[in-house]
């Protein structure tokens, strides 16, 4: 019953323009995959079959190998990761409780937009770090996260809960704005309110869109 | 402040009489780290300072490792590990919640406790399993896990926060009985009522005390 959708060939923007320096750029992708933990330890918490708590309890696993491993690195560069996390702090853990949700689907679709959207973003945004930091973050990012298990447990929702979609849909509209604040949030100072953000934001949205689309819900 | 307590050498209880049939360990070792995984995530959401969120969520990662370690277990047997696990879900769900307390600190002292108390126990435990899995469980379950981490942060707490110690005193006392009751209810059908488990509860208890004491409460 899922719409298949193919994927599209944009032309990928180029958003290394927007990297910030390399110490926020890892406090702030350290934070986000401990808000992802935090959230899919959640999940597991409240999930309401024991089949689905494996598959979110290894995606827990994998966003928190991300965060200690984004942990090293800021060792690495001879700093405190707590004091380079500290900054963003507030704002994401808004942000991680305004996904969250009122029940463990909306926490479910919450997580899966803003893994969705986040993750790839900061693997993008990675490459105009300086090397060697970028191969590594590259590499550490790009591990599969929590997505294939929250499609599955999602589209299962979809297809026998009744009303679910359309609550869904609603709610992946909710949140999408949200998270594009976090994505601007991210950029280099002084970069955030030309022109030149505008690309980025249009090729989130496109791919949320397409992600929303391929469990039948409208973006 | 803290009273320094030595090692006793007390001659350790032979448990092995008491381990049960491989698959119901299995299960239900796997569904307790899954609680301790779900209640140190917790703590890492609610954590008031950030700084303890580093080791906290470590600590997560070895519940979690523990957890998947015994289901790949579970699959080498043939088994699946919703099945193996499904019996002991309910009450230890339970007992999660009880440990968990009503904030931050007795959520730390009761997976403290309940690590502490039952960690130990699942490994002497597994002594009774048949080889090979006797070695590759007793390895798993050895890697050091909450403990240190939940030690630093009590301790820290208990010195510097009015009217700690006594609440945590008496919350470690609320708790030690139920964590008796889940060791009681790991043990192989049939010698759960007879005088054969007192040693294990009494040397269960011991090393209960000796913990509470380390932390310089009362237990």
């Amino acid at each position: 019953m899922r719409p298949r959708v193919e994927p599209t060939n944009l032309t990928r923007v180029d958003f290394t323009e927007l990297t910030p320096d390399v110490l926020p750029f890892l406090g702030q992708a350290a934070y986000i995959q401990l808000e992802f933990f935090e959230n899919l330890s959640r999940a597991v918490a409240t999930s309401p079959n024991l089949a689905a708590k494996e598959g979110l309890s290894a995606s827990a696993g994998v966003a928190l190998r991300k965060h200690h491993g984004l942990i090293e690195e800021i060792r690495e560069h001879d700093a405190e990761p707590e004091d380079v996390m500290a900054p963003f702090a507030p704002a994401l853990d808004v942000y991680r409780t305004a996904i969250a949700g009122a029940d463990w689907w909306e926490l479910l679709l919450g997580t899966y937009v803003s893994a969705g959207m986040l993750d790839d973003y900061f693997i993008r945004l990675a490459d105009g770090l300086p090397s060697p930091v970028r191969g590594r973050v590259v590499r550490l990012l790009g591990e599969v996260g929590a997505s294939p298990v929250l499609v599955r447990e999602l589209s299962e929702g979809i297809a026998t809960v009744p009303g679910l979609a359309d609550r869904l849909a609603l709610w992946g509209r909710r949140i999408v704005g949200d998270t594009l604040l976090v994505a601007r949030s991210a950029i280099r100072e002084g970069t955030g309110t030309g022109p030149e953000v505008e690309p980025m934001f249009t090729e989130l949205i496109a791919a949320h869109t397409r992600r929303m689309d391929g469990l039948g819900l409208t973006a």
